[in-house]
C-alpha cells in the first residue's frame, strides 16, 4: 500500500499544455484550505472514519453518518471529496425510478477530488494528484469491451451510486482507470458536472459530428446547456430545443445560434430536413415524429436523456433519408480525458449554483423543483 | 442522338475482371434471341411504338398496351427490356399501399436489358451495352447528395414506378447515371432482383459490417434470401430469423450459419446480446424489444422493410449498450456498381420463379400469395 501522505498535484500531461490561444484565460477556482481532505481522520482506536450522507429508503432526507469503507482494493484509488456535482440521476436513483437502487446508497457521482491513496496495482496516477470521477468506477478491464477502450460498454461496468458508495462523501473510491486525472486550467469548483453530464453529452459529438455539421440540442437543462457549449465550441451550427421560453437568452448564451421551442410542432417542421445530429437530453415525451423529420440525409437522433416510454419510430421515416437514432450511456475513460482537455482549452464550464454539502437535502429539493441553473455542485464541508 | 442499331455487349471494366477464384464458374444464362428488343418497333407512319403492362386503377389486373414515350431526354438511356423482376413494392404500388401511386402505372424496376439509344448528353455508356435499371430512375445530379454520391438521398430522387414508366415493357428509360452498368460473368436472367432488392440489403453491409461480424438477417424472403448469401459472403457469422419453420434448412443453404423462429421471443432472447448488425426486411410486427435486446453494445438494428406501425425503441435500451436503429432506401449507382461486382465474383444471384410477362398477372398472384420462392422475374416475351 502506497502512502496516504499527501503531496503535490502533478502537473497536467504535454496533451493537456494546448498550444491554442483563448481570448481569455480560463477562470480557475483556488480550492479553499479548510475543504481539503488529504486524508482520512484517525479515530482513536487508530481506524480511519470516513463520513458520508447516507440515503436509507427511497424519498427520504439523507442523514450523515461515519462509514467503514474498509480495505482500499488492490486497483483502487482513494480520493478526498472537494466538490460533487448533484445530477438528475441522483435523484432518479434516491427514489428508485428505475427500480435499481441498492440502500443504504451514497450518492454522488460528479467527483473532483485529490488522491489520497492507492492500492499496490493502482496504475498511472499519484498521490496528490487532482482528478475525477464520474458515473462509473469500475469496469472488469478484461472484457472486449474494455480491451477496445470502451470501458463504459463493459457488462460489469460498475456504477458509482448502485451497489457502490458515491461522492457525497469524505472520500469515494475508485477503480484506477475510472479516476480520471484532470488537466490544467480546469475550473476544479465547477467541473465536477463535467465528470458525467459533460462526458455524456460530448461522447456522442465526439462519435459523430464534424464542425460543418449543423447541431440541435434538445431540452436546455443540466446536460443540454453543456451541450450547446461544447457544439458550439466543436464549430457547429447550433440550434437549442427548449419548452421553456425564458431559457431562449440565455440558450444563445450559451452558443446557440438558434432556438425553437421543443413544444411547437408547427415550428420543429417548418425547420425543414435540416440536422446532421440531434442530441436528446429531455426525460419527457416530446412529438417525436416531428423531431425525426428534421434529420437531414444520413442524419441521427441521439438520445441520452432517459424518455420513460418508447420512442415510436416509424420506418418510413428512417428509410427515406437514411437515418439512426441511436443512445449512448456516458462515455469511456479515454473519451473523458479528451473531454476534458477541451473543455480546458476552450474554457467551457457548466453554469452551477453551489451549496455546502451540509446543505444537501436542500440541494435536492431545489434540483426537483426545476429552478436550478443550471447544475448544482456541492462543495465539501466535513 | 446517338445510333439506336444495336451492337456488340461492351466487356465489363476492369474492376470486374476479378481476379479472385472462385470454386466454380458462374452460371451465365445466354439471352434467348426471341426476347432481344433491340430497338422499337415502327409503325406505318414511321413513329415508334412501345408496349408496356399498364395498371389503370389500384388492385384491377394488368393489360398490354402500346405506349408514347414521347422524345428521349438529353440525358436519358433507353433500354431494351430483357428481364425484369418482380418487387413486393410492385404490388405495393398497383394497390396503393402507400397512397403514393399515380395510375396509370407501368410497373417494374428491376430490369436487366441493353441499351437501345442515349440522349446527346448522356455519359459512360454505349448503345448495345447491358445494364440494370433498378428502383430509381433519376435524380437532379447536382444537390448536395448528388454530388456527394448519395444520389438516392436526392430530394428529387425518382422513383422507377410512381409518376415514371417502370420496367414491365419492351423498353423504360432512365437517366444515365442510374442506367448500371452490368459486370462480366452476371447471370442475367437471375440478375434482375439484384438492382432493387440486393442493393437494398447490400448497402447496410457496406455500410457498417465487417467480415468479423455477428450479422442477423430478419425475415428470408425476396430480400431477406440474398440479404443472407451477400452477409455469408463477407464472411460474417449470419443467423437467419423467420416465422416459417419450412424455410429453416433453405435459410442454411443460403449460407446461414443459425436459424431462430422471428415469432418465438423466449428463443430470441436467450441469444444475449450478440449481433452486430440486425438487417430487418418484414413488413410486419415482431417483439422488436427483444430483437433490440440481441444487439451486442455498440449494435445496431437496420430497417429496409417498410413496417407499418411506428417501433417502439426504449430509451434504456440503446443508452447501456450504445444502440442504433437505423433504416436505408436502395442504395446509389456506385454502391450498386460495387454490389453488381461482389455478386458476380462471389456468385450471388437471388432464387427465382421464371414467368413470361405475358402471364404477369399470374405472377403477381403468386407474389401476393407468399408462395413465391424466392424472388419472381418476368421474362421480356413481347
Amino acid at each position: 500500500m502506497k502512502t496516504t501522505e499527501t503531496s503535490k498535484t502533478k502537473p497536467g500531461s504535454p496533451a493537456n499544455r494546448s498550444p491554442q490561444t483563448r481570448s481569455q484565460p480560463p477562470k480557475v477556482t483556488p480550492l479553499p484550505n479548510s475543504t481539503v481532505q488529504s486524508s482520512p481522520r484517525l479515530d482513536p482506536r487508530g481506524a480511519r472514519t470516513y463520513q458520508a450522507w447516507i440515503a436509507k429508503a427511497p424519498k427520504q432526507p439523507m442523514v450523515l453518518e461515519s462509514v467503514d469503507l474498509g480495505p482500499l482494493g488492490a486497483e483502487d484509488v482513494e480520493v478526498a471529496v472537494e466538490y460533487c456535482g448533484l445530477c438528475h440521476s441522483d435523484l432518479s436513483v434516491l427514489n428508485n425510478d428505475w427500480g435499481l437502487s441498492e440502500y443504504p446508497a451514497i450518492l454522488g457521482h460528479e467527483v473532483i477530488g485529490r488522491v489520497t491513496a492507492m492500492g499496490p496495482n493502482a496504475k498511472g496516477l499519484k498521490v496528490g494528484q487532482r482528478v475525477g470521477v464520474g458515473w462509473n468506477s469500475g469496469s472488469d478491464m478484461s472484457c472486449p469491451q474494455c480491451l477496445a477502450g470502451n470501458h463504459h460498454l463493459c457488462p460489469q461496468v460498475q456504477a458509482t451510486i448502485i451497489g457502490h458508495r458515491g461522492g457525497f462523501a469524505t472520500h469515494i473510491r475508485a477503480h484506477w482507470a475510472w479516476t480520471i486525472p484532470l488537466p490544467e486550467n480546469l475550473n476544479l469548483a465547477d467541473a465536477g458536472p463535467l465528470l458525467c453530464g459533460g462526458i455524456t453529452v460530448f461522447a456522442p459529438l465526439a462519435m459523430y459530428a464534424k464542425p460543418t455539421d449543423r447541431v440541435g440540442i434538445i431540452g436546455i437543462g443540466g446536460l443540454g446547456h453543456m451541450a450547446v457549449k461544447f457544439a458550439a465550441a466543436y464549430g457547429c451550427d447550433v440550434t437549442a430545443f427548449t419548452s421553456n421560453e425564458r431559457k431562449f437568452d440565455e440558450a444563445r448564451g450559451f452558443g446557440a445560434n438558434h432556438v425553437v421551442s421543443s413544444r411547437d410542432s408547427a415550428a420543429i417542421k417548418k425547420l425543414g430536413a435540416k440536422f446532421d445530429l440531434l442530441i436528446s437530453t429531455v426525460n419527457a415525451t416530446l412529438d417525436w415524429d416531428a423531431m425525426i423529420g428534421t434529420l437531414a440525409p444520413n442524419g441521427r437522433l441521439h438520445v441520452v436523456g432517459i424518455v420513460p416510454e418508447p420512442i415510436p419510430v416509424a420506418a418510413f421515416s428512417l428509410i427515406g433519408k437514411q437515418r439512426s437514432v441511436s443512445g449512448s450511456p456516458s462515455g469511456s475513460p479515454a473519451a473523458t480525458r479528451t473531454m476534458l482537455d477541451f473543455a480546458a482549452r476552450h474554457n467551457i464550464a457548466p453554469q452551477t449554483e453551489h451549496y455546502p454539502m451540509g446543505k444537501i437535502n436542500e440541494a435536492f429539493a431545489r434540483l426537483e423543483s426545476g429552478q436550478a441553473r443550471y447544475r448544482i455542485v456541492l462543495d465539501a464541508d466535513f
